[in-house]
């Protein structure tokens, strides 16, 4: 597999299906490990860092051996493995907006690498703000399938790699609200009948007492965008991994049914109001000579939420979560095959958009 | 004729043929006259009112036998004569909108009264500021074509009913402003481009330096929507009507000439900003669910413009030029048959729009 061969594949986490895949995008399981022996990755001097490098590659026969075995249920069939040093800034920021790695990995791209399944469910972060960040995406709300299966990659490292762990304290991690667990479980929910019923900022304010972190699209650090919030967990240590997915999951089922709710009430009082602002989303998306990124994310989202009420009824969910990664600037360059400026980008991205939308 | 057949049928002023049809909409003559013997009507007590009102009903005899012979030519086959207060709201409104008859002769209707041809061509409304104020209509930049129209019908009302006229002064008329020839010529043009330029205020000051005036869509006291200015002579006592004309006629080829520009300089600066702000138009016409009537004249504004650029090639200027007047409040009511609430005249209104626009 190479690099652009992402670009005709649906990520695991913009299928559009799963357990309430009209509410959640995706769900997220992300293990933080670090070696013995090595020091963290930000206080590594250069030599000690290359060996954490060469260490991981060793430890990827036996990952590899691993995937073959979960590549057999239905995900997970091959493991390329990328040294960010030799990655052009266009490619990096592609699996940035892919979500198989994360904004502040491609900034410094020294000793750093990064492994991906063609599936795209398993991506493996290596010298990040951790020696390893491994995360396994699943479409809708299913947190438990994803930690079934970063459990068995996290088992089949630990064979061939020792990683820093105290009995007391569980997995050691370069910042210590990662450490314990060392894991992280997000949901990505879209909640527009929250945001445009303005009940939204309640329900964060309530997220935010309760210990987890709210973030958008692109994690640490994004605002909000079209309507898409990422709830994590931000206590690793304590809890059991069951009971973290099990607080998580509470939470979300919640946040859930109040976005139902308010659907229901936007339906039942602003019917027509609702069908304007979706049909005038797809208008415009439809017709659009000129878009930014940040328009369409807006745009689309309206339009996800009409499909989802069934008010537009001849383009999938699965077209519409496509269109929110192909959009993205990285995307719309890897597609064209070369660099865009601003204003170029805005006339291809329109120039997508039309012809995803406009076939009947 | 009922007033319903108008219905079906397309205005003589929204034909989008006829000179300079691009920019120009329409062209219009109006003559004021009066009844020597009456007083004009604002001075007129009931009693005499109705005389009046019966005199131009003898007129009226002559009035058909000279539309007889311009209907050999190609318009005017027949006359209706409306009396308004047999008339209920909307459908004084509904010939407003047609540009039949003035804002201002739809309120204290006693005594007033509207005759128009089936063609829309001719419309004289009695009792008005003056007894008679008779408009032709045509579309494109046709003002003497118009005014060759109405010499006829003044020539033949003038051989039943005797006008109050001075040789020194010419006719005599309610309003100082309107003596001598009685005659104000107006142009409706549409100039999106110079608004968009930024460049129509300078237009306009010096329009009104040059003792015109500048009106909206529907006439005096109203505002300027959709980009359309209606120009008229300020001045109707000293020139002839043929000098008036004149020059109406300089002063609306030089619009036309920087309209014009201003196309050229956008198509060549920033046709793709055009191209999206137009075919955005369109899609949010061809999707919206509730639509304003100011909202759709901005829109169609745009997709007139879209229209004349060849930008959009499947949507003719007839047909734009249509709903323009369809949409309006009294014209949604007569189709409907039935009064509207605003908030349901939005949602018909929309109705309309997308069942007109969307046949492929």
């Amino acid at each position: 597999m190479q690099l652009n061969d992402l670009l005709n594949h649906t990520s695991e986490w913009l299928k559009g299906s799963g357990p309430n895949s009209d509410i959640i995008i995706s769900s997220r399981i992300r293990l933080a490990r670090n070696l013995d022996k090595f020091p963290f990755p930000h206080w590594a001097n250069k030599k000690q860092g290359e060996e954490t490098l060469d260490s991981i590659n060793e430890g990827e026969e036996t990952l590899n051996s691993i995937k073959d075995g979960i590549a057999k249920s239905e995900f997970l069939k091959r493991t390329i493995f990328f040294k960010l040093d030799e990655m052009d800034s266009v490619d990096k920021q592609f699996l940035v907006e892919r979500h198989l790695m994360s904004l502040d990995h491609a900034q410094n791209t020294e000793n750093k690498a990064v492994a991906i399944d063609d599936e795209e469910i398993v991506s493996i972060m290596i010298n990040e703000e951790d020696h390893i960040r491994m995360q396994v995406m699943q479409s809708g709300f299913n947190l438990f399938e994803a930690w079934n299966i970063i459990k068995r990659i996290d088992d089949s490292l630990a064979k061939d790699l020792n990683f820093a762990f105290l009995p007391d304290w569980g997995y050691l991690t370069a910042c210590p609200t990662n450490a314990g667990t060392g894991m992280r479980g997000s949901v990505m929910l879209h909640l527009p009948a929250l945001v445009m019923t303005r009940s939204i900022d309640r329900v964060l304010s309530a997220i935010s007492k309760l210990s987890f972190t709210t973030r958008g699209l692109y994690g640490e650090g994004t605002q909000a965008m079209g309507n898409f919030f990422q709830i994590s967990n931000q206590v690793s240590l304590g809890p059991s991994e069951d009971e973290i997915i099990e607080s998580i999951n509470g939470l979300i089922r919640q946040i859930i049914e109040q976005e139902n709710q308010a659907r229901e009430g936007l339906l039942s009082k602003n019917k027509p109001l609702l069908e304007d602002r979706i049909n005038r989303s797809l208008g415009i998306l439809k017709n659009a000579r000129i878009i930014s990124s940040q328009e369409t994310i807006e745009l689309l989202s309206m339009v996800r939420l009409g499909s989802d009420l069934e008010m537009i009824k001849d383009i999938d969910r699965r077209t519409i979560n496509e269109l929110f990664i192909i959009t993205q600037p990285a995307h719309l360059q890897k597609i064209e095959n070369k660099k865009l400026s601003p204003e170029e980008r805005d006339v291809k991205r329109a120039q997508l958009i039309r012809s995803k939308l406009n076939i009947l």
